[in-house]
C-alpha cells in the first residue's frame, strides 16, 4: 500500500513538473491543491446500479448514433469546482473527486483522472465495468480515442463541458485519424438519468447577496466604465463574460450556488454599441431580480437588463449578426458552446485573450487589501482557538476525531463577524492521513481518533464579506516529533520562509521562483507534489486564477506585482506516516528599504528602475517551533519567525483578551515565545571563564 | 549614457523575463549572451555607402512588385551564428552583430535589435536613414508591418530566412490586415548587392575534418541506426536534418564554414524506404567528398550518397511525391523553405518535432565526457598561464590592452593538444567595458589599456577535438576592489554556487531552477540581464540547444539528467564602472550519497524513485577569493570553494611542473589557498584566556 502510494507521489510529482502549459489552468490549480474532495456519501455504487447507469447511457449513445461520449468534470464556465448539477462524471462512473473525465463507448468504459485519485477509483468504481487511466502514464483520451475508435466513427462531447482550446486541439487530432468530433447541446449523460427515472439535479439557483462598496472599494459602475474603456481602446463591440467569479466580481453580487464558492450561476455580456440600460446584460435564473439586488446595483450606479439564463445561446447567435464586421471580445477559457454561438454569424471577428476581468480583480484595491487583513485577524482568532482546544482536549484525554477538528474550526469561524462559511472543504489528517494530499474526512463512516502521538495536519480557510481565508497547520500533539519529522518539519519551514521573504523584481513570473521553496528539501533528495501558491479572490474562489506559483508555466500569468494576494504553502509526505504542509496567505507589497520585511536594511538597488516586490504574511497563527530542528535555521529565518510571532501576539492578543479566552491568550503566548540558537561562544565563553575565575581565585 | 545603458539593462531584464516560449530558441541563447560580436571593420559605412545600398535595394524591391522586405539575420539553417554570405542585414544597414532583423520598405528602412546594440546602432548606423526599433518596448515587426503597409500590400521574406513557425505567426497576422506574406527564393538582398557590383560573399565550403571514434566515442552508423529505430516506430519514410550542428554530430564530421563553430553547410536526409548507400544523402558543396573523408565515413561503416547542396529543394520536392502517402519527419526549427518543399505534392504527412539529434548529443557519452574533462585540463593550464601573465605583466609595470590578453588567451590554447582555435570571439573587458554584455575588444581603433585598479571580465573558451569550452573568470588587478565590487563579486559567487551545488530531480526543466543563481542579487535589489545557462556541444557549438538555464520555458527543453554540460555564469554589471562574471562549465551527474559532492554526506531520499542530479564543475580556473566578502558566505559555499581550488591545484599543478611554468605554479598555489571566515568564538575566546591567564599570573 505505501509502495502504491509511493508511485503515486511519483507520478503526481513527475506529471507536475513535466506540465509546461496547462490546457487548463484549473489542472495546475488542483496541483497546487489543497482543497479537498467535496464530502459526500461514502456508498459505493452497487453492480447493478453502476450497470444501470452505463446501459442507460448506450442507449442515449446509440439514439443519437454516438460511438463514444466524453463526460468531463466540468460545468459551462470552466469553474474549478462544479455544482451537483454538472456531476455528471460522478454519476456514470461512481467516481466522486473534483477531477477526471470518463468516456463511454458501446462496449467499454474509462476514466481518467489523476494520481490523487488512483486509490480512490478502486475504492468507488466497479472495475469489472470501468477501466483506470492514470494521467501521465496512461495514453491520453485523445490518444486513446485515435488508437481504438474506426475511421468515420462519431465521437460526442456537450459543448459547454469544453473550452475552445480543448476543443481544437482534440478535434485535430481526431479528424487527422478521420473520426468526427461531435458537438451536442443536449447533455446526454441528463438524458440517460431521466430515461430511467433518475433526474438530475437542477442547477442552483440561489439568492444573490450584494456586496457593499464599504466591502468591495469600487462600485460596480466603475468596474464597468473601465471595462468599456479598454473594449473601446480594442475596438470590442461586445465582451461576453463566462467565469463565474469574474461576473460576481464586476456586479459586486455573490452567490451560494457552488459549495464554499461564492458565485452564481450567470452569463454577463457588455455592449459599447448600445446605451443603458440594454449595454448591460445579465443573464441569470428567471431572468427577475429582486428588488434589493435592483437596489443594489442603483445604487452602484448600475443599470443592466436581465434576462434568463437559459437565453443565452440564443442571444450570442444574435449578438453576432448585431455587430457584424465588429469585434466580439471572449475569454480565452469561454466553451466550444459560446465560440460557436458568436461565429453563428459570418463576418464577425473574435478577439480571444485573457479575460480582462480576470487582469483587473487579480490586483486588490485598498479597501480589499484592508478586508483581507481583517479577516484574518478574525480567522486568527478562530483557528488559534481551534488549535488551543485541540491540544487542551487531549491534554485532557477526551476523544477528538478529525472530523470533530473539522467542525470546532467551523462553529468558531461562523463566530466571526461577516463569516460567510468555509472556503472550502477542510483537510484534517492525522498521522498517515496527512500524507494523503486532498484528504478530507468524512462525516459517516469509521472515525479517526487523533492521538497525542500524531503529527496533524490542518488545511482550512473561510469566507467573509472582507476576505477569503486559506491557512495551513501543522501540529504534533505532543511537541515530540521523530527526528524525521522534526527534519521534514524545518526544512518545509525553511523553504516557506526562503519564499515568504524573497526580495524580487516586479512582475516576475511564478514559475521562476518556486524552486525557493524546495531547495531546502531537494538538498536531501525530497520533494512534494503539489504547487506552491495560487491566487486567492476577494471573498471570491480561494483558488483565483491566473495567478500562480508552480514549477509549470501560465501563460496568462500577470506577474507578481504590489497589492496581490497568494498562498505560500509547501510540504512533505511520507506516505503511510505523517504529512507536513506550513500555509500562510501573503499580501504582495512593494519592496525597499523602508519596507516593513527582514531584508529592507540591506536593500541596495530598485532592479534598475523595474522595482521590487516582497510578500508580507497576513495569516496570523503560531507554526509549532517545538517542531523545529533551530540550528538548521539560520539567523534570518530566526528573526522572520520571531518578528512573525510576535505580530501574532500582538495582533491577537487584545482580541482574545477583551473576549475573555485567558486559556487561549495564556496558550498563544508561550505558542509564540521566540526562539534562539544555542550559540557556541556562550557554550565556549562561559565554562572558560568560570574555570579562569576559578583559577584566578585558587592562585 | 550611464542612464542609457541603465535602460538598456532594464529593457534586457524585462524583455527577457517576459519571455515565455522562445519561438526562436536561439533568441534565449542570445539572452545568456556572452559570446561577442564577431570583430570586424570599425569604420562605419559613409552616409553615400549606406543610400547607394538602400538605393539598390529598393530598386529590386520595385521590380518585384514587393512593398516590404525583411531581412533577418539568420541563414538556412537556424544557425545561431552565421557565415559573411548571410550577414545581409549587416550590409544594407551597417549594423554589425550577431542579432537583428532590417525591413526596407519604398521610403522606410528599420531595424529592429536588442539592448545590447542599442548604442551600436547609434554609432554604426546612418540615423537619417534608418529607424531604430527597440525589441520588447517598440512595436514588433509584425505589429508595424499590420499598422503601416496598406491592404493589399506584399510584404517578401526569403524562406530560408525564416522558420516555418515564425512564418506562420507572421503570416497570420498580415493575412488579418488583408497583407499578403511572399516568399521569394531569391534573396532580394543578394540581388541588390549584384546589381552595384558588390557580389555576396561565396558560401564558405572549406574541407570537412573526421572526427575519429576515440575522440566521438559512437560511429555514426551507430547514430543512423538510432535514427532509423526512431524513424521506424513513428512510421516516418523521410528524416530531414538541417541544424548544422546536428549534421556534424551525426556523421563524426567537423568544418570552418561559420567563425568559432566548427561546422560545415549541409543538409542531410536519412530514409527508411531505401537502402545503403541510398537511403542517406548528405547535400554538401559540390557534391564531391575527398578520399580521406569517404574512408573516415566507410571505416564507421556508413555509406552514403553525397549531392550538391544547391540540389537540396528540388531533392525535397521529388521525395515529397516518393513518400506520398507516408510520412516526412522534420525538425519544427526547420526552414519555410524546406517545409513549402516537402509540402510541395499533396497527401504528404509531416511529422514536425524537436530534432531527434538534438535530444541525442545533448546527452554525452563517456568517451565525451571524458573528452570533456581533458579539454578542460588543457584549457585550464592555458587560462592560468594567460591570468598569471596578465598579473604579473600589470605588476612590472608593463602595457597590456584588453586585446592583447584576447590574444595571449589565443596563444596559450594554441599551445595546447588538438587545439582547433576558440568557440568564440573573446570578451576581455576592463573597467567599465566589462558592464557592455557581449563586449568586444576590436583588434583596430583605440585600444583600452588595463590598469591596476581595474576589475577584468574575461570570457574565452577553446575548441578541442575532445571538447568545447568557455569560461569566465573576473579579477581584480591589484586585488583591492571597492566595497561595492566585493559586495557584488561575493553575491554573484554566492549565487554561482547555490545553482552549483543545488540537487535537482531528474529531469527538472532549466526555467524552475535559474532563480538559483540570482537570489543572492535579488536580495539586495540588483539582477543581471542575461540568462545562466546553456547547453555545449562537444567540438561543437558553444551555445547548444535545447538545453537552457533561463527564466523563460523552452518548449524542447529535456529536462536536466546525467551525463549533459551546461555552463552556470551569473554576473553584476555596474553600467559605466564594473563588470562581473563567474563562469564554469558543469557536467551533470547523478547524485546520491557516494557523489563527489559536497551535499552528498545529508542525502536523505532519491525523490521517490525518480532519482537525484547535481552539478560537477569541470572548469579549472581559481576564482579571485581576494575580492570576497568571506564573512558573507555560509560554511557550505566556504567548503565548495575551498574543495575547488584543491582540487584545480592538484589537477593544474603537476602539469604546470612537468612544464617547468614554475612561476605560474608558485602563483596557482597562493591562489587556490583555503579561505576561513575569521570566527567569532576565536575573537572572544583569545583575548578572555589571555586575560584570565593573566589575572591568574597576576594573583
Amino acid at each position: 500500500m505505501a509502495r502504491a502510494f509511493v508511485l503515486i507521489i511519483w507520478c503526481l510529482c513527475f506529471s507536475i513538473s513535466r506540465c509546461h502549459i496547462p490546457n487548463n489552468y484549473y489542472d495546475s490549480a488542483e496541483s497546487v491543491a489543497p482543497v479537498a474532495v467535496l464530502p459526500g456519501n461514502v456508498t459505493k455504487l452497487t453492480r447493478s446500479e453502476s450497470q444501470e447507469r452505463l446501459r442507460a447511457v448506450r442507449v442515449v449513445l446509440a439514439s443519437r448514433a454516438v460511438d463514444a461520449y466524453i463526460v468531463p468534470t466540468a460545468d459551462a464556465h470552466n469553474s474549478q469546482y462544479i455544482a451537483p448539477s454538472d456531476a455528471r462524471r460522478e454519476w456514470v462512473s461512481g467516481l466522486r473527486g473534483s477531477s477526471g473525465t470518463s468516456v463511454v463507448t458501446a462496449t467499454r468504459a474509462l476514466v481518467w483522472t489523476d494520481a490523487r485519485y488512483f486509490t480512490q477509483f478502486e475504492v468507488e468504481v466497479d472495475g469489472s465495468l470501468w477501466e483506470l487511466m492514470r494521467q501521465g502514464t496512461d495514453p491520453s483520451i485523445q490518444n486513446w480515442l485515435v488508437a481504438n475508435m474506426p475511421p468515420n466513427s462519431v465521437v460526442a462531447v456537450d459543448p459547454t463541458t469544453y473550452t475552445r482550446n480543448s476543443w481544437n486541439t482534440l478535434q485535430a487530432a481526431l479528424t487527422r485519424a478521420n473520426i468526427k468530433l461531435e458537438a451536442i447541446s443536449e447533455n446526454l449523460i441528463d438524458l440517460a438519468r431521466v430515461s430511467i427515472g433518475d433526474d438530475p439535479p437542477s442547477r442552483p439557483n440561489n439568492p444573490l447577496i450584494p456586496l457593499t462598496v464599504n466591502f468591495t472599494g469600487r462600485p460596480s459602475s466603475d468596474k464597468i466604465s473601465q471595462l468599456l474603456q479598454q473594449m473601446n481602446s480594442r475596438g470590442a463591440s461586445a465582451l461576453v463574460l463566462t467565469a463565474l467569479d469574474d461576473i460576481a466580481y464586476t456586479l459586486n453580487l455573490r452567490g451560494t450556488d457552488i459549495p464554499f464558492n461564492p458565485v452564481f450561476f450567470a452569463y454577463l455580456v457588455i455592449r459599447t454599441d448600445l446605451v443603458a440600460p440594454n449595454n448591460i446584460i445579465l443573464f441569470w435564473g428567471n431572468g427577475v431580480l429582486s428588488s434589493d439586488i435592483s437596489q443594489h446595483l442603483a445604487s452602484e450606479n448600475t443599470q443592466l437588463q436581465a434576462r434568463p439564463y437559459a437565453e443565452i445561446f440564443t442571444y450570442l447567435g444574435t449578438l453576432a449578426s448585431e455587430v457584424s464586421g465588429r469585434s466580439i471580445w471572449l475569454s480565452d477559457d469561454a466553451s466550444h458552446a459560446v465560440y460557436s454561438a458568436v461565429e453563428s454569424a459570418s463576418n464577425v471577428n473574435i478577439q480571444s485573450s485573457v479575460s480582462p476581468v480576470a487582469l483587473m480583480k487579480v490586483i486588490k484595491n485598498e479597501v480589499e487589501l484592508q478586508g483581507f487583513r481583517n479577516a484574518h485577524v478574525k480567522d486568527g482568532v478562530a483557528v488559534v482557538r481551534a488549535l488551543y482546544w485541540l491540544h487542551r482536549q487531549l491534554d485532557a484525554g477526551a476523544e477528538v476525531t478529525e472530523v470533530g477538528l473539522v467542525n470546532k474550526l467551523a462553529e468558531y469561524r461562523s463566530e466571526e463577524t461577516d463569516s460567510m462559511g468555509p472556503s472550502f472543504s477542510t483537510i484534517a489528517g492525522a498521522g498517515e492521513n496527512g500524507a494523503i494530499i486532498h484528504y478530507s474526512p468524512l462525516s459517516e463512516g469509521p472515525q479517526r481518533v487523533i492521538t497525542k502521538d500524531d503529527m496533524v495536519l490542518v488545511d482550512s480557510g473561510g469566507q467573509y464579506k472582507d476576505g477569503t481565508t486559506d491557512i495551513t497547520r501543522t501540529r504534533h500533539m505532543n511537541s515530540s516529533p521523530t527526528p524525521e519529522q522534526r527534519r521534514a518539519f524545518t526544512r518545509v519551514m525553511k523553504g516557506q520562509i526562503a519564499l515568504g521573504t524573497a526580495v524580487l523584481p516586479a512582475g516576475i513570473l511564478g514559475h521562476t521562483i518556486e524552486v525557493l521553496a524546495r531547495k531546502a528539501l531537494w538538498d536531501i533528495g525530497l520533494n512534494y507534489g503539489h504547487g506552491t501558491g495560487h491566487g486567492v479572490g476577494h471573498y471570491l474562489n480561494v483558488h483565483e486564477a491566473p495567478a500562480w506559483i508552480l514549477s509549470a508555466v501560465s501563460v496568462d500569468d500577470p506577474g507578481i506585482r504590489p497589492n496581490m494576494i497568494y498562498s505560500n504553502e509547501p510540504g512533505y509526505y511520507e506516505v503511510g506516516e505523517y504529512g507536513i504542509r506550513h500555509e500562510d496567505l501573503v499580501q504582495t507589497i512593494e519592496m525597499n528599504s523602508s519596507a516593513d520585511h527582514v531584508l529592507a536594511d540591506g536593500i541596495i538597488g530598485d532592479f534598475d528602475g523595474r522595482g521590487a516586490v516582497a510578500f508580507y504574511t497576513i495569516s496570523l497563527a503560531p507554526h509549532q517551533t517545538a517542531c523545529l530542528d533551530v540550528n538548521l535555521l539560520t539567523d534570518l529565518e530566526i528573526k522572520y519567525l520571531n518578528n512573525y510571532h510576535a505580530r501574532v501576539l500582538t495582533t491577537l492578543g487584545p482580541i482574545l483578551e477583551q473576549r475573555g479566552y485567558n486559556d487561549v491568550l495564556e496558550w498563544l503566548t508561550d505558542e509564540c515565545a521566540p526562539i534562539t540558537r544555542s550559540s557556541a561562544p556562550a557554550k565556549v565563553v562561559t565554562p572558560l571563564v568560570l574555570i579562569s575565575v576559578f583559577v584566578a581565585w585558587l592562585g
